[in-house]
């Protein structure tokens, strides 16, 4: 047991149970999730089941259960499995029982709202001298957890800890590929959500199938010139963060940045929406403006965050789309 | 009038009656649609309604119909809307009416037959002189004819004629992007028929949304490595063809390639499923082959033509994917 890496998941939800469950159930590290309630996770350790968050799922005997930070000071990897918009708190709160120097990987989406930056970037700032890995792509928690094939990306600076950290969380189940392309793996995961937004606008339309296909291959076409434009590799959209993501968001009805879309699609008032709420929203406005400073067109998204602000309406976007100068593939 | 384009559709069924009506439609161009059953044509012609292909939707009043090959010889640009494997005979009877070097549009999915060879290259062989476009993307029939948003991808040799072919088609509901990669435009065609019929397998195995959106980032991924290898650009089929198509396809139940892959999944015999009839079987094989040759790595594909051949059982397909050892994305 003492040769076996130890790894703790912060973030006792549906997802980091189910990542740490699913290192656990690997045999090759010893697994530990920490969350932030004594009695939740006292239950955990005695039910090793999960009714509100995984319902019916059982967990392996191997994974470990804490509440205290304290138990991080063993950890070789340690993941982060909190809202995007509470990393900066659990870095404030776990940082200083981090062993020097072990990898933190980011596993949650978005851009962080207060600051508008990369996530990698607000945590590097926070967690001097620790790496940041992001890890993203499509998982639903459920479908890790019940040991169904599933297939991530994660992302290092350094291309060696990447597949590192790959080969250590992957098990027979669930399967990490290596990327040291950071900065395309976060946008991947962040603004597939304003696609799915722009997805659920055209079913909410009822402008078919197809139209939503033109649109997702469309959508992922300029995302990836905002990843290059940032200094991130285009092509990284296109694979498990950012494409294969969207179509897992946009084809199942439990997104909740796609039910916006559709209640937009259907003409609901947004304010009813909370549309500041949802995630794609955010990162809507937010994008809108990258391609802006950098010059780039990204005609979809900057349709959505015009229609979420009220400056355009669906139908003349559609118009304007439809009608923009025919240009190369 | 007359100083509009004259662009023929050969094939009355219904792809190439959605595309002769939605070209009508534009006002830009003069539209013929030529079928072979000059009864069906005469019918067309009067009901303005084509019962069997597209129920119910009106055809414009401008598209003109005929029987006669005769009618191609004012025509500028023909597009062969019949499917692949009648591509070659539709060659033969229709090219020597041809007016002297216009372009000719392949509109059907996948490789030829009997060759093996790409669409092009067989038309090229068969109308010398006539450059040979393709064009490929997320299109039902019906979505194009009613005038719902559609985008596709037309490729040409030289991407000026794919740019001019895309402005001529084009028209407010129906949106042709440009490309010079016809290699790609047509291997996403014809090669996302195989991950159609490994998301059926994923499907009818019960394993999840995951497990789909992660096989299809992968699938697309080693779709692109063949591309490359075959001297297109692998990011075409990340496009409209390829990624696009695939989207329609994967999610629509209207694909009898996604329905084969899902009574594969479900254990039901295969010869029940005139697996040789289903395009994507024929492509799996071929392309499993052409990998072999290229010497190129495509996990998925050689699986499915593995388990259609009856080499391989699909549990241990899956388990052997999911076992591959750690890679790049």
């Amino acid at each position: 047991m003492s040769g076996m890496p130890r790894i703790a998941v912060i973030g006792a939800g549906a997802f980091g149970t189910a990542l740490a469950a699913v290192i656990a159930q690997t045999g090759k590290a010893q697994a530990l999730l920490i969350g932030r309630d004594p009695s939740v996770m006292a239950d955990l350790q005695s039910d090793r089941v999960h009714e509100s968050a995984l319902p019916g799922i059982q967990l392996p005997p191997s994974l470990g259960f804490s509440a205290r930070a304290e138990d991080l000071n063993e950890s070789d990897i340690v993941l982060f499995a909190m809202p995007s918009q509470a990393q900066i708190a659990a870095a404030q709160t776990y940082g200083p029982h981090l062993k020097a120097g072990v990898p933190v990987v980011i596993c949650a989406k978005g851009i962080e709202k207060q600051t508008s930056r990369l996530l990698t970037d607000v945590l590097e700032t926070a967690l001097p001298g620790h790496p940041i890995a992001m890890l993203s792509g499509p998982g639903f928690a459920a479908d890790i957890a019940k040991g169904l094939p599933t297939a991530m990306a994660i992302a290092a600076q350094e291309l060696m800890l990447a597949e590192h950290l790959a080969k250590v969380i992957s098990g027979q189940t669930f399967r990490l590929y290596a990327s040291d392309d950071r900065i395309g793996v976060q946008l991947g995961g962040a603004l597939k959500n304003v696609l799915a937004i722009a997805c659920g606008i055209v079913e909410g339309m009822g402008l078919g199938d197809s139209a939503r296909a033109a649109l997702i291959a469309r959508g992922l076409a300029e995302m990836s010139r905002l990843v290059d434009a940032m200094g991130g590799r285009g092509d990284t959209v296109r694979g498990l963060s950012g494409l294969g993501d969207l179509v897992l968001t946009a084809t199942s009805h439990q997104s909740r940045n796609l039910r916006f879309g559709i209640a937009l699609g259907r003409g609901e008032p947004i304010a009813a929406q909370h549309g500041s709420l949802v995630e794609g929203a955010f990162a809507a406005a937010v994008s809108a403006r990258l391609a802006e400073g950098h010059q780039i067109e990204m005609p979809i998204t900057q349709a959505v965050a015009a229609i979420i602000d009220g400056r355009l309406d669906i139908p003349t976007a559609i118009t304007q789309l439809m009608s923009r100068p025919i240009t190369t593939e």
